[in-house]
């Protein structure tokens, strides 16, 4: 077994009462942010820089807390792991919950909470900031800087002012999505089974999808994973967009059919891709592969993933929309509640449980 | 000599009045723009790879026009030989023309015009788009992911939405930015001599140099290159600047100290330089440095552009701001409307002269 | 059309007996070694840029002798303009002519000569080279420096010294590669259909096939390409040698089935793959692909090559085994001699014929 | 305090005698290697990810052995928390130990022990990998591949064969280089304190210093550190070498005045420079400093590693000589059976002590 902890050196005062936490997938930019206000809040809580699975759910003995991200794995065998080793309570310190089996917390009587906010203006900024490497090609330029190739050929770009955005899911990011193309002098088209109208007043005007998808010259995805959404940028949708469309996809992999996109950049019917989501990352984000032997890491080779990256009009970040100083300050204060809100035996503000 | 050129097959005429233009530096992305409006406008055009400089001057023979940009030299020693050649014209299809000796054009009687305006939206964008990608490290996260890095630690940002920028220069690139970072919900400070009623419109408050240098989180250059705006950033405004503070310069390099900004970076007193000029840029930008072999390329070598390169939190691309399609349009059509006039014998919208 | 030429100035001196020369394909690096000579021999000669096509062959106007490289086109079409154009004689400044259609320059009365060797050293050395990148992965170190990273995880090779070696085809090229090979400590076998005693005095042993493919840690192709030895390396060859094999090609692209390779890569039945030719290489090697648009750039997309490069165990250089100074040297001597024999109307010791 | 941890799970079975072994900078290379054997031998074993120092000492709690390496704090202050620990031997798993207070070792009544030998040929070949990488120019080859850009200007190098080697140092080390390079064809001359008659056997003539340095196209080191080898490349040395000579350094930091070296390289004296060690690479390598942010990067800011870093014929590699699964097998086994001589109180074969 391969741990990695950081543990709080003070003494402990034997306190029957007192909450500890574990924290799982504790990468460095996680202790920036969280180790502080977790240690003043429980101190006794350790910090392990492996992910959560069944291996690892023992490390968590001790501790009537676990805190965890999207990448741990809390399947039942996980959870009952955590029950047996005493924990009653699971701080995720994300929104999504697609890795809990919450059933089975359920039964093991242990509670679960989230963090459902933190900062729709990260992940809204995440998306442009794509999107203009992407269309300006500082992607491509950056590496030629390096190399020593100071020319310009391949690396013309478009001017945003004159296009039109088809913003997709106009809640709390999309809103902040249209507000800044809006200042860019975008013409925004949205699309949304509730219409907003503090997006209305932005300018914005609401359009049946079909016509978004055949006006737009850039669409932004900004909705949930539901069945409804799965794949909502398929094969059909791609044959009626623009010539030379950008799609954009800061929000759930989910929401773009892989293959069909990769055709269609293939074949020009898209212009570019900017995704910090892709349809199977679960096994590969989160993960140094270099540090593993080719052999190692062609167990969990994905052709679809290696192709995406080979293009040079396809730009991919690893579910980094919220990694922001603010975001991630947030999500230490909510996760920080949520565990005192258990601690101190008050109802959960942000539970989740099984339907 | 090594010329390298695009010459129109069509049937001379003979025509003795017809206008014929030799392009220089005619690299792919400006035949992709110039090759056809030239062409169609001035049959007989040629156009040259090479830069125009003492030695391809001789190659602008046999036509009155030569079409040059900003990396072109037309010193006095190659202005004299674009005389002999018979040329009557210089079209600059750039905004710059501290390359011409005018001086020496006027003497030779060879007039020059420029474009002055192509977009003031594409230099707007490039420098935000500049600065999304420095702050979000997509060009950090760009090379891990191809590496098989998927980890996420030393790429955090931060969101724009809260932060002060400065503004320094509100012509009509500065106004658009202005606009933009509105959109994104920053409050705006702007310096510059005149004060412009458009850019208090948007709710941007003018402020003296030294409390916008004080308080902006992020100061974005929108100068042109006069006396008085050499060095606007130095070693003294960066030490009055917030410790992080960002610049961006996607003006002209003389309006930044290069080494003090770069010991400025290595204190940590600046967070980030997006850069897409460079003070000694006129040696080095517009080439592929690659094809040479080290021994001829360290006769260019430039220490202090290396150590540029080499710093995670600079990003930097080769004048890129103006590589877009719309400006690379309007260009090319400002130039032929340039060419037309000196063709047709009328006065020179465009002209530059020697003071 | 476009083109890019390098023309000698000296006065023509109106000889009816001069023979000049249309150098095609003269990059940087041919101007290098070949200007030179050319010139000195041949006054009047002028280099092209561009790659010999139906395009651009009427540039060779004027000249009796053309010199092309093995991306030139010299189809029947080509040399039909060739013929029109006056050219009397093909100098290849290469081994291989495949992309030479030698009965339509009989027919057109043009004579054609190759260089048929120039240096085993540069080849064999090369294969070395890339062996020792890709097991050492210095390419993967490099970028790991440049990023930032220098742990060690990922980069473990082996040691070459107990290693055995098969090496197919003992020609020119393969005997240097034994000899290098033996300075190591490995065992070397090989196989050829000729056995040469200078190689047996280096202490290999020659096998049979299947039983260099059943032995051999890492397997290096030196043998030309003919319907015998195409696809040499294909799914059940590589069935039958040892887990974690290393193949080393060099030579010819149509030696080793790519497809088979990319498999055995990614089952890890195969441990790496050094490669200077590509079974597809033609429309691929000599370009610089960044200068294209993307749309532009997908036309000639191959999806194989991309999976090729996408893996990390993968090396692949494009045609460099010949590119030394000592090889490009006696390239140009030699081609040279080949143009002075026809100029003097002596019989062409290279002469290549259609059979 | 921030640890990463791999233990034993096997139940103590609570023997007075049992030794176990704290293992610090146990990096997944480390684990693949060492974790078997040591577990093996020495059951109830940790291994640390982190590296050793003031913080991590007191992990070692409960181990009479630390098992260290090169990058590992062997200060005073780090062995008197060791001793107070109860630690009483320390086996580093290489053959360096200048990182080791041994006075302070031997006041704390902790012994030492080291492996000399592990693999001269590991050293050796990545000497020659390295070299044969840069002179071909792979390491640039393989960016621009991924790029996209597959032309050849720039990338031209030299032939192996007909060059002068120079080796300085031939013990065990330098003979296997010897070896390798006669069996390139080239001609050898070395330079040693000792002359080896094995050495000369392989055709090696001994020469004098300054002859070596004044005839060799290439020039490897293969000595220790001594007060003697300190600057053993310096600028008077360098000064007589042949234009464009190529250095070779697999052996210590401390052998080349770095900044004469950047100077040689950037006038063009030295063509090259081979770099497996660097004189301040304490402070450097073994870490990845892309998971720190750039502020926090900056505090450990080398200008100088960045200078060299950033030439295009400066190869370095971060200490990897020894990385092959040979050495590494060995390393193992020497190490285990320093710590069994240990444990059944049996003399050191390979202890070290302060002079």
């Amino acid at each position: 077994m391969y741990i990695n902890s950081t543990s709080d050196n003070s003494v402990d005062e034997g306190s029957a009462v007192r909450t500890t936490v574990a924290v799982f997938s504790a990468q460095k930019y996680v202790l920036d942010f969280l180790h502080e206000p977790i240690i003043k809040n429980f101190p006794g809580s350790t910090f392990f820089e492996a992910r959560l699975d069944v291996n690892t759910a023992p490390l968590a003995a001790g501790h009537q807390v676990v805190c965890c991200f999207s990448k741990d794995n809390l399947s039942r065998e996980v959870v009952d792991k955590l029950a047996s080793a005493g924990v009653k309570f699971v701080a995720m310190r994300c929104a999504v919950f697609h890795n809990v089996d919450l059933r089975a917390c359920q039964e093991a009587g242990i509670a679960v909470a989230r963090v459902p906010n933190y900062s729709p203006s990260s992940v809204a900024e995440h998306a442009v900031a794509m999107l203009l490497c992407l269309n300006r090609n500082l992607h491509l330029a950056n590496i030629r800087m390096h190399t020593g190739d100071y020319t310009l050929s391949g690396l013309v770009g478009y001017e945003m002012r004159s296009k039109t955005i088809g913003v997709i899911g106009t809640g709390a990011v999309g809103t902040v999505a249209c507000r800044i193309f809006r200042g860019f002098g975008c013409k925004v088209l949205a699309y949304d089974i509730c219409e907003s109208d503090a997006v209305k007043a932005l300018g914005v005007e609401y359009v049946v999808k079909e016509q978004l998808l055949r006006s737009a010259d850039i669409i932004t995805l900004h909705c949930p994973s539901l069945p409804s959404t799965r794949h909502i940028i398929n094969k059909s949708s791609i044959a009626i967009m623009k010539t030379g469309a950008i799609i954009v996809n800061v929000s759930r992999g989910s929401l773009v059919e892989t293959d069909a996109a990769i055709q269609a950049i293939e074949s020009g019917q898209l212009g570019g891709l900017a995704l910090d989501v892709y349809e199977h990352e679960g096994a590969l984000f989160s993960r140094n592969w270099t540090a593993l032997s080719p052999t190692e890491r062609f167990k969990s080779w994905d052709r679809e993933f290696q192709r995406l990256k080979s293009h040079p009009n396809i730009l991919i970040t690893p579910s980094l929309s919220f990694l922001t100083e603010e975001a991630l300050t947030n999500i230490a204060a909510e996760t920080v509640n949520n565990i005192r809100e258990f601690s101190a035996g008050r109802s959960l503000t942000h539970q989740v449980q099984s339907d």
